[in-house]
């Protein structure tokens, strides 16, 4: 019944069927699939938006942020997965780190401008952005280590950059639940909302929420193989280098639906909400996402994958974690602050469009 | 009136039309028009700074800053363009870059220092100078990207520089612009003075003062441009690198007049103007100017120029966008916080002096 | 009395004058002199922790942790001037780069964590634990830049290199000196402890616990250079690489000292005292003991000591004054800011561990 509803309220879902269809039918039109999975991926995101914002309603901020964040990036873990099993771990690091960026920098930063369109100045709880800003910048440091330190010969640099990135994989897995230990835990008391809670309109069952939370993500999951699948070959038709497609175009689909989130909850002011969003999800990532992979690398993988990124990344991924650190820091926002994050994303963007193909 | 009155406080004037004449008459002693020129800089500086105070008096600290960094900057605009339209793009870049440096770190310390010497702790408005490090650190990510991310072969990598440039020119230019519309118009409720006013002597009609400050920066520019000239000939017989003098003796001269009106409100207890007018100075060069240059090169230049600096460079910009950031951030000062930011210009300068001429 | 009270609640003393004669007779038995000599530092380093805190329980946190710091850095000056003597410059710089960046990685992170499992939020001055951290943030600046800025053909960047080590020293050692001037002299009055004290149990005359202190430290040196002289066979031994040697295994037991005290102060809630050992000593060792041992190697070394690193080192060495500047800015703390700190930690010492010895 709710599901009619939802379907009424937003017909574009019926391109979710449509994008499925056509794909087992005609799965080499392209650029048709790209175009519809788009589509579809649009209308799934802002469902999966209310129903999150119907958990996060019943659970406090802090932890339907978590929530929201885990079930988003079940989507990178799934589109991944794929890539791995392939073997194409350029697109898979690539994934990793154009995610990372985009939620810590365009995700951060349109939430900051568009919250700050409607509020002269907003306030947050900087315990939290401070806590997932922290372990983000651990986690550029992790990535930064064995390419800053170990430029070795061949042979034994290989050797070396597999074990390493299997014992920062253990690291940063164990940093992510002492994080969270942390957080939910022993401190939670420090982790509370700054912001004053807007009254929500929805107030779905929390069962019937859950329910919706978990098919709804499973959709996005489908298309989203379908996006990846198309988006190569539909971005040598709009002109598109590899590197601007791995890190800007399939990282924001990916991450549509938690965008759609963290930007209601800035433009209803619990900018908690949007930040615990946005740099949580770049934290899930990096300390949960990628480690997962390394590890699985070992089992599914043809190959085991290592944590060196190429240059360019680590850079972008470090200045990603600086810039988020530094604009959370006091806890304030106004617009021209999202401007400021927004920029930077920009010039990673511009840069990587223009880029010629072969620097990757 | 105010004219001779001003002459006769400040008989060192008298070495402007010495320069200029000695510059129609004997352009090759260089050693002599150097020396000259300096001279003259100075006095001009000072009178340039009461005017300068006189208008800020009426306008208030920002407004005031901003008018200071303005035509403060119109110095270097011209020097710049005069090496562009001879096609000397290592100069113009290498003024940029010292002008950034000078202005973050010596202006900046000097002031603290100054200040320090008189006041036990001095405070100013962090708000202000938290906008100005953003805008600086954003400036230096910018000018930071090109070379960390595009170091691909020769032929495509030209183009590729080309076309970020003017990219970049673009973006460093709405940011400013934005930048101005937040700061003294949607949020200038943030940016008012924390440091208490003192009543200034100086109170020049609105009129008189502008025009003073037009005619005094239009000599100012006159003379900048035969110490430029004289600069590079008389270094070679005091011993100096062509790095040193594009760097630190170019900077130095050029930033006099901002200089004294930073210093006096340093002393003053009014440390708003002094930041304000520091950093306010190196993100107009790095958002402003710079841009600027890059687009005029694609009209008046023999080719367009790029915005990729010599890494050495990028690292000092980078580093002095860092200290900027973090002596600001707490919004107070004592005399040691200007030791350490001038320490970080010495290592610099220091460094530039003993590099080997082959290095830029 | 006090002695023999001392060594009966200390039976592990009885390891000193056991490593000393057997290194006499028998000093080819690397592996047990190895074992050896760590037993005996670790009881010392007790004994010279009680010492100190009668000490500082006398004359205030700030002069008592200064106090720590410069007895327990004899230790890594006397082990370094050995080295000197011999021409190892490499691991005299490794010892230097290893402590820094131990003593403000794992010192303080281990405080911070043992403290924070004993009280749920932890306040300490930040005026000083921000004082230290900028001044580490200036050395390692100084540390970076002549790698950064000059890396031309050989013999010109040898003199290069030669002379801009001589003067960083200089500028180092002029910056420690203001600002110890700063701390105890003009603004000793934003220093004071911000934690309650602890009423100390022990109350030994000034006169004792200096003599004590005195005698423990040469004890400490003397047994610190049998360690030193057995490490690397040890090492060779138990299989690690001599990166690890030098940046890990020496600095840890170097410091072992200073770790007691620091501990010591975490777990009474007097963290001022730990924040200011950790980085009081990082700060002495990169500002006063490193540019002491340039300037000597010009009278005793076979040819003079530069101030360039190893990237690698310089990497950490960085992003080590980055962490402790971030994790102390807020002047609060708990135990999972410890983990945070012990985990970059962790990654270097893993990094060098797995590190190819042909590498540095």
């Amino acid at each position: 019944m709710t599901l009619i509803y939802e379907i009424r309220r937003n017909p574009l879902l019926a391109f979710v069927p449509a994008v499925l269809v056509i794909h087992a039918v005609a799965p080499s039109t392209h650029t048709l699939l790209f175009v519809l999975s788009v589509l579809a991926i649009v209308p799934l995101a802002a469902t999966l938006s209310r129903a999150t914002e119907a958990v996060a309603a019943r659970t406090g901020d802090a932890v339907g942020g978590l929530l929201n964040a885990t079930l988003g990036n079940l989507t990178e873990l799934v589109i991944a997965l794929a890539a791995l099993r392939a073997g194409q771990y350029m697109l898979v690091k690539a994934s990793i780190a154009g995610a990372i960026v985009t939620n810590s920098l365009f995700m951060l930063g349109a939430s900051f401008l568009l919250g700050g369109l409607r509020h002269h100045i907003q306030e947050f709880n900087r315990s939290g952005a401070r806590l997932q800003a922290s372990l983000l910048f651990l986690a550029t440091i992790a990535l930064l280590v064995p390419s800053a330190v170990g430029d070795a010969d061949a042979v034994s640099a290989d050797r070396f950059t597999t074990q390493v990135s299997v014992g920062l994989a253990g690291l940063l897995m164990l940093a992510y639940a002492l994080g969270l230990w942390f957080s939910l835990g022993t401190h939670r008391d420090v982790f509370v909302s700054a912001a004053p809670h807007g009254d929500d309109s929805t107030a779905w069952p929390l069962g019937l929420a859950l329910g919706t939370l978990a098919v709804v993500t499973l959709l996005v999951a489908l298309v989203s193989e379908v996006f990846v699948a198309s988006a190569q070959q539909a971005a040598d038709t709009f002109g598109m280098t590899p590197a601007f497609v791995g890190f800007i175009v399939v990282a924001l689909v990916g991450a549509a639906a938690e965008m759609a989130s963290a930007f209601a909850g800035a433009r209803k002011n619990r900018l908690d909400l949007s930040v615990s969003i946005a740099l949580g999800s770049a934290v899930q990532i990096a300390l949960f996402v990628a480690p997962v992979l390394v590890l699985l690398s070992h089992v599914m993988g043809p190959r085991p994958m290592d944590l060196q990124f190429w240059p360019g990344a680590v850079v972008m991924m470090l200045i990603a974690a600086l810039t988020a650190s530094l604009v959370t820091s006091s806890g304030r926002s106004a617009w021209f602050v999202g401007v400021l994050v927004l920029m930077v994303y920009l010039i990673f963007a511009m840069t990587l469009y223009l880029l010629p193909p072969r620097v990757t």
